[in-house]
C-alpha cells in the first residue's frame, strides 16, 4: 500500500470521527504482543474503534485503498498473532468493552470484544453463573483476543475449550459487511459452523464486533491435591492412569523442578526442591473428597512419594498460588520463550524428557508447566536477550520442541495459536491438501489479503 | 450430466473393481431416507465404496465427468439430506464399517464412517468409555451420518452436540484428493478449524472417509423422576427454573398429550391420560438423589400435580421406555411429519402454544416431544399421505412452526439438519452476508457443485 493510500484512509476516519494516531510512540507502543522474540513491522497508524459501524467503515476504507488492517485486543498473546505489519493500521478495539446483556435462565451473556475474560464472570456472579474458559491472562486478555485464538486454561480438562463456549459472533468482514453467525439456541445445525471456523482465526477472517458466549453454573465447591514425584515420568504415568480410569479433575497441572526452584526463589512457599515434579489437581464434584482420594490413589500407585490434600479453600488457594505464580517467577530469571504444544495424554513423560534433553542439548534453561491432563505443555526457555548466542539458543531449543510434538503426534500449539512464530511449523503440521483448502477460506473471506496479513497461514509452495 | 459421462464414469469404476449397481429398483430403493415428504430424483447408479481408495476413485471420476454425487450412510436423517438428485451416483458407504482403533488412555476411536453410533460404545464399554451423542436413531445411524448432520440426542442437556466430540477427520475432496484435518490431542488451535466445518455440512463439502471421536467415561448410575404438569406453560415454567438455577439433569424431556395418548394407545403403561404434559429428568450426577430431589423441588413450584421419582435402575428404564416409544407411537396414527426446531430455552411454553395453534388452525394432529432443557422441540405432525388435502395442512403446519421458531428467536433445526426440506427457511435465518459467506465456503471446497448438489444451501437470489 501507499502513503497516498494510508493518507485517503486517514482524511476519511477523521472525516467520519473515528479516533485515530499516527504518533511514532503511540504505535510502535501498540505494535507488539506478549511475544518477545517477534520484530513487528512498522504500522502507519493506531485506530480506536468505538463502535461496530466505526469497524465497518474502517474496513470499508481498507478495503477500497488495500490497506492491511491488524484488529487487536490487549495484545497478550504469545505468538505474535496481534503484531504490526509494515503500512498496516492497528484496529484497536478495548474501547469496545461493554457487557451489554446477561440472560440468566438461557446462559447467554453478549459481550463486546474488549471485555476482559474476568469481567463476564464478574457480571454474571450475581446469577452463580460463570464464563468458563480461563487462559492464564483471563484477567488481562479481551474476549475477543480469547475467541481468535481459541484461548485455554487451566478448567479445559473438565470443560473444554473457547470453541465450546461460543454460541454466536457479529463479525465486520474484509469489505465492511455486517455478518451474523452462530444462534441463541443452546442447539442448532443450520448451515456451516462459521462460528467455529472464526474461533482460533487470529483476525484473519473478519473482526468480530460482539459475541453470545455459553455460561455456565459456578461449581459448588472446590478441593485440590498436590503430589510430589521424583520422575517426570512417574508424573506422567500418574495422569495417564488416572485420566485413563475415568476420573474428571477440575484442574491438572504440573509444575516441574526448573519452575519449583524459581518460585522458591521468588517467594519461599516450602515446595519440594529434591523433587522432579509436582501434579496439582483440583476436584469440584458433587463429592470431590472421594474423587481427590482416588486420584491421590493413582498418584500414590504411580510412584509419588508424598500426596498432600488441602483440607479447605484457602489451603486450596495457597496450594494453586505456586501454579499462578510460575511463568511470573521464571521471569526473574530472564526473558522468557513460552512454547506450547500439546502430545497425546500418553506421550506426556516422553515429551517431558525430550524437552530436558532440548536444554542439555542447547545449555538453555528450560521448565515445564503442563495443563497435564490435555497433554498441553508449556516449555519455557530463559533467555538472555542482550546475548544472541542465548537468543539463538533458544530460539533453536523452541523450534525442536516444536518437532518433539509432531514426532509425538501431537499440534505445535495447544493454546497459543500460531500468529507469525509457527507459521513455518503449520506448513508441517497440516498436510499440502488441507493447507491448500485453509487459504481457500482465507481468499473467500479476504480476497484483497487485507485482513492480519502474514498471520496463521504459511505461504503455499 | 449426460447419459455417455455417466457411461464413461460407470466404466472406470468397473475397472478399478468398484461395486455399482443400475438396477432401478435398487437405485430407487437407495434414493430416500426417512423424511416423507421429500420426493428424490432420479439417480444414476449406487455405488458401494469399500476404502477410502475407492471414494478416492470415484471422486476423481465424477469430477472429471462432472457427475453429482450424494454421500449416503444409513439414510435414517430427517430432512432430506441423503435423498437422490438427477443423474447422481448415489455413494454408500455402509461398507466402510470397521472400529479401526480404541485408544483408552487418551480416550479416543477411529472408526469408519458406516459403523453404527451404537457400536462405538459397545467397542468401547470394557474401558468403561463410551460415545457420548445419542440421535434417537443411534441403534441405526451411522457416525458418518451423524457427524454429516450434526446429531443431537437426549444427552446434549448436560454433554454437548457432536460437534464437541470429534477430534479428527479424513476426507476425500470433490476432485478425489484426500485431507485430514484436526488432530489427536485434546487441545489444538493450529489452523482453521476444518473439522467443524465439516460437522454439519452434509455432504456438500467431502466424503468423510474416517473420524476419530472422542471418548468418555461412562457415568456412574442415573436415576429419573417423572413430573406430570396440567398446562405445558407450567412445564416450560419447570424446565426454565430448574436450568436457570444451575441444575444440571443429563436428561430433561417434554412429552406432550398427543404423544401420551398414542403411547398408551399403543402399550398401555398408565401415563396420565388427564395430563397436558410429562417432563421426564434424569440425573448422573455423583449424588443423582439430591439433583432430582433439587429437580422435584423445581417441578412442583412450578405447578406439578405429581412427581414420581424412580427408585432403582429397572424402573427408570420403564420411566424412559414411553419417550422411547414415543415416535413409534405416533406413527401408528398416520405418516409422521417430523419437524426440529430449537428456541431459546424462556421461549418453550410459548412454542408449545404456537405448536397448538398451527394444530387448531390447520386440522391437523400435532404432538410435541422435545429435548426441553435444551429448548429443541419436535413437533410431529399427523398426515394421511393417501389424502392431499391433508398432507398439504401438514406441510402448511410444518412451515409455519419454522416461522414461530424464527420469530421466537430460534433456529429452524435444533439436530436434524437442513437437506433440501428446509432450505428456504435457512435463507430466512441467516442473513444475506452469511449465506453469501456459506456459499464461498462451499464454492471453495466444491467448485464444480458436484458434491450433494442442491443440499443445505438455498440459491443466492
Amino acid at each position: 500500500m501507499s502513503d497516498s493510500a494510508i493518507a485517503a484512509v486517514l482524511a476519511s476516519l477523521a472525516e467520519a470521527n473515528i479516533s485515530y494516531s499516527t504518533d511514532a510512540a503511540v504505535v510502535e507502543a501498540h505494535s507488539v504482543d506478549h511475544t518477545n522474540t517477534v520484530k513487528p513491522g512498522r504500522a502507519a497508524a493506531l485506530v480506536r474503534a468505538k463502535s461496530t459501524a466505526q469497524v465497518q467503515t474502517v474496513m470499508r476504507l481498507a478495503s477500497q485503498h488495500r490497506v492491511p488492517v491488524v484488529p487487536q485486543g490487549a495484545r497478550t498473546g504469545l505468538a505474535g498473532g496481534a503484531t504490526a505489519t509494515d503500512g498496516a493500521l492497528l484496529l484497536d478495539l478495548t474501547a469496545m468493552n461493554q457487557v451489554l446483556s446477561v440472560d440468566a435462565p438461557n446462559r447467554l451473556a453478549v459481550v463486546q470484544p474488549g471485555v476482559l475474560n474476568a469481567e463476564i464472570s464478574q457480571a454474571t456472579k450475581e446469577h452463580n453463573l460463570r464464563y468458563t474458559p480461563d487462559p492464564g491472562s483471563w484477567e488481562i486478555s479481551t474476549i475477543g483476543g480469547n475467541i481468535s485464538t481459541g484461548a485455554g486454561g487451566m478448567c479445559c480438562v473438565k470443560y473444554g475449550v473457547t470453541s465450546e463456549y461460543i454460541q454466536a459472533l457479529e463479525v465486520v468482514l474484509a469489505n465492511g459487511d455486517l455478518m451474523r453467525c452462530g444462534r441463541n439456541t443452546a442447539k442448532g445445525v443450520a448451515g456451516y459452523d462459521l462460528v467455529r471456523l472464526f474461533v482460533g482465526s487470529e483476525g484473519t477472517l473478519g473482526v468480530i464486533t460482539e459475541a453470545t458466549v455459553r455460561l455456565s453454573p459456578i461449581p459448588a465447591q472446590r478441593l485440590t491435591l498436590a503430589a510430589v514425584f521424583n520422575s517426570t515420568a512417574e508424573a506422567g504415568a500418574a495422569v495417564t492412569s488416572l485420566m485413563g480410569a475415568g476420573l474428571q479433575p477440575s484442574l491438572l497441572e504440573l509444575v516441574d523442578a526448573v519452575h519449583m526452584r524459581a518460585i522458591e526463589d521468588m517467594r519461599p512457599s516450602g515446595l519440594p526442591m529434591d523433587a522432579a515434579a509436582l501434579l496439582l489437581a483440583a476436584s469440584d464434584a458433587a463429592n470431590p473428597e472421594a474423587e481427590l482420594s482416588a486420584i491421590a490413589a493413582h498418584c500414590e500407585a504411580s510412584g509419588a512419594t508424598e500426596v498432600h490434600q488441602a483440607t479447605d479453600a484457602m489451603e486450596a488457594d495457597a496450594l494453586m498460588q505456586a501454579r499462578r505464580d510460575a511463568l511470573h517467577a521464571m521471569e526473574k530469571k530472564g526473558a522468557v520463550l513460552v512454547d506450547d504444544i500439546a502430545v497425546p495424554r500418553t506421550a506426556l513423560a516422553q515429551a517431558l524428557d525430550a524437552v530436558e534433553e532440548m536444554s542439555r542439548k542447547h545449555g538453555v534453561t528450560i521448565g515445564v508447566i503442563a495443563h497435564a491432563g490435555d497433554g498441553n505443555l508449556h516449555p519455557n526457555i530463559i533467555v538472555d536477550m542482550a546475548d544472541p548466542k542465548s537468543v539463538a539458543a533458544g530460539n533453536a531449543a523452541f523450534g525442536e520442541i516444536l518437532d518433539v510434538a509432531l514426532a509425538l503426534g501431537g499440534t505445535v500449539t495447544g493454546e497459543h495459536g500460531v500468529g507469525v512464530l509457527k507459521r513455518d511449523w503449520l506448513r508441517r503440521e497440516l498436510d499440502p491438501v488441507n493447507l491448500r483448502m485453509q487459504w481457500a477460506i482465507k481468499q473467500a473471506f479476504d480476497p484483497q489479503g487485507i485482513l492480519n496479513p502474514g498471520k496463521v497461514l504459511p505461504s503455499l509452495e
